[in-house]
């Protein structure tokens, strides 16, 4: 089992645990940082069927009194109504400040369960157990918790940290391949954030496989480390949001148009796939990003199966990007490639963005 | 005008403005801590209708642009339903994390507003307004947002602080009695924790009142601004609600269970003010409290018009003590005055408490 802290300044450590097979330890893990109280087990439906039944009894061998709330899978789920549901259920099963909320499942039970933890009596500890590589490589550091309103998805959540986080890699074996390769594409960002190791992997990896999970599957332990350690180094001294963090952006601004423009039929790991690409190209043509570079990612980003371009208009990819509520006055910060591994934040107008679109599209 | 910085460890200091015809200018002050952008006001129909027009006006002179959002006044309100209401309008309204709500009211708008401030976007600035005296000394400071569940009141909320409160205490004229001798209870318990100059006031006032508003009307504002001093200074470096703070609970412990008791019908002052003298008795019994200092603690409050004993039988209130689902494990820490002006927190086993609550009775 691998180890990684997480020191965020002015928030409490805590330690992601990475390994496989960890499920069963699960309560022994947990112990080791909060003592034995009454714990709310949260999880969805479909992921929870695989894993319930190994994490409950880990955490009652391990002296915790368990209570379970599963809700239907799928980002339909995150809505007020579940979060309602959650609170209640805490408040009906006597949860108090000493006692503890244990999420599985990805990022719609981890954003969920998290914002549950972060707003109950105002505040209660919780341990993310995340079972979607999006989950584990993302969610697992920032903090970042939410629901989504109707108007528009994450619009409401808070900051709040969890006392531990363990990422058992073989639970990626039940996940829905197009969700794994959702992870990829957050995974293939840390690479081009500057991570050399998780490159050389994929690049040894990607080429000739049949399946994309068996190939990664030896390093996925290391993947899921390096990952960590990369958004880490990022989010280090910027939980709230503002500076070093950005870079994660890279891919995003022009993957949240994607996602927004489709509807959400478009995951977000497709859609930052195609983000990246595009922002390499318009980089190219705006010669801040080196030659070469829009090639190579897209090479890389097609050989794990990701999509490298959209058929949106770069004009209803504006209009999504506008309105976004996020938006910040009239100026938007984009994370270009330099190079492979290396990215620069560079401040346009928000009208100029129509133009870099196009660039971009392919 | 007097103002109070608050300066809470870890979190950005604010400024509570106090005076009296302050509303007008609330865009002016305002516009000293946020540059102009969109603001959502949110307030009750019952105080917004006395002041609203006045603020708006002050607002948009100072060049903000104001949305506004109105509720049915009342605790009823202060439910999931409101705050998915405000969520809603707050992103109908394009409001986003460089823009500002203001809450106009008491400690029902306050407290939504100030949840909904806290997590829409995972938080965005906000004002506070309070028009209640009970807002004014005591949610003025500390930065605790809340709603009910149906489980219970305040179950869910965060922590979040405002950037700037303004007490205009010419808003207390509009406030119904009962409300106005809710936050009367609150300012004794200052006085009770050690501040001489409230009691000092409170006790040339209260002797030979028709009216105690007209009474305390020119001391309003050193009152306020007492108040907010005093609970500063306990929640100081104790943001998170485990230390020093503890001795705002004055009264509380007993005061809770009395409201829960009579299922909220006694509001939360006239509850808070019967448990001072409870535990001022008590104390006496217990050797614990100087003798006479009960007797002064009813005298005081009897004469600002506020119950001093309750009909609640010890075996009910101790029930409702024990529902507190915020009770940590089997003991309880209840704060104890040794004499008039000075208090200590004692620890005992959650069963001591009956007898405590007998011996407190009358």
């Amino acid at each position: 089992m691998n180890k990684v802290t997480v020191k965020i300044n002015g928030e409490e450590d805590y330690i992601v645990n990475i390994g496989s097979d960890l499920l069963k330890d699960a309560g022994s893990i947990i112990s080791e940082v909060h003592a034995p109280c009454r714990v709310a087990y949260i999880t969805d439906f479909t992921v929870g069927a695989h894993y319930t039944a190994t994490v409950v009894d880990s955490l009652k061998d391990a002296g915790f009194e368990v209570f379970i709330f599963a809700f239907p899978a799928g980002e339909s789920s995150k809505n007020m109504e579940t979060y309602e549901k959650i609170l209640e259920f805490l408040a009906d099963n006597e949860i108090t400040r000493s006692d503890l909320i244990v999420e599985l499942g990805g990022g719609v039970v981890g954003d969920l369960a998290g914002f549950a933890a972060a707003t109950y009596m105002r505040g209660i500890d919780y341990v993310q157990i995340p079972t979607s590589l999006l989950a584990m490589v993302d969610s697992s550091v920032g903090g970042k918790t939410s629901i989504d309103l109707e108007s528009g998805k994450n619009l409401c959540g808070a900051f709040h940290q969890p006392i531990s986080v363990i990422c058992s890699v073989d639970t990626l074996e039940t996940l829905e391949k197009k969700y794994f390769d959702d992870g990829v594409a957050e995974i293939i960002k840390y690479g081009m954030l500057g991570n050399e190791k998780i490159l050389k992997i994929l690049h040894s990896c990607v080429e000739n496989h049949d399946n994309l999970y068996f190939a990664l599957k030896p390093f996925l332990s290391e993947i899921v480390e390096e990952s960590i350690s990369t958004k880490l180094n990022f989010v280090k001294s910027d939980v709230y949001d503002n500076g070093k963090r950005q870079f994660l952006n890279l891919g995003h601004t022009i993957g949240h148009a994607i996602e927004h423009a489709s509807r959400y039929a478009i995951p977000h790991g497709h859609a930052v796939a195609v983000g990246m690409c595009s922002i390499a190209r318009a980089g190219e043509k705006m010669n801040i990003t080196e030659e070469g570079t829009a090639n190579n990612v897209t090479a890389l980003i097609r050989a794990c199966g990701l999509p490298t371009s959209t058929i949106i208009s770069p004009v209803d990819l504006y209009n999504s990007a506008l309105s976004d509520k996020k938006r910040r006055g009239g100026e938007i910060s984009l994370v270009i490639p330099v190079k492979f591994g290396e990215c620069e934040i560079k401040k346009f107008k928000i009208d100029e963005l129509k133009n870099i679109l196009t660039l971009g599209v392919k």
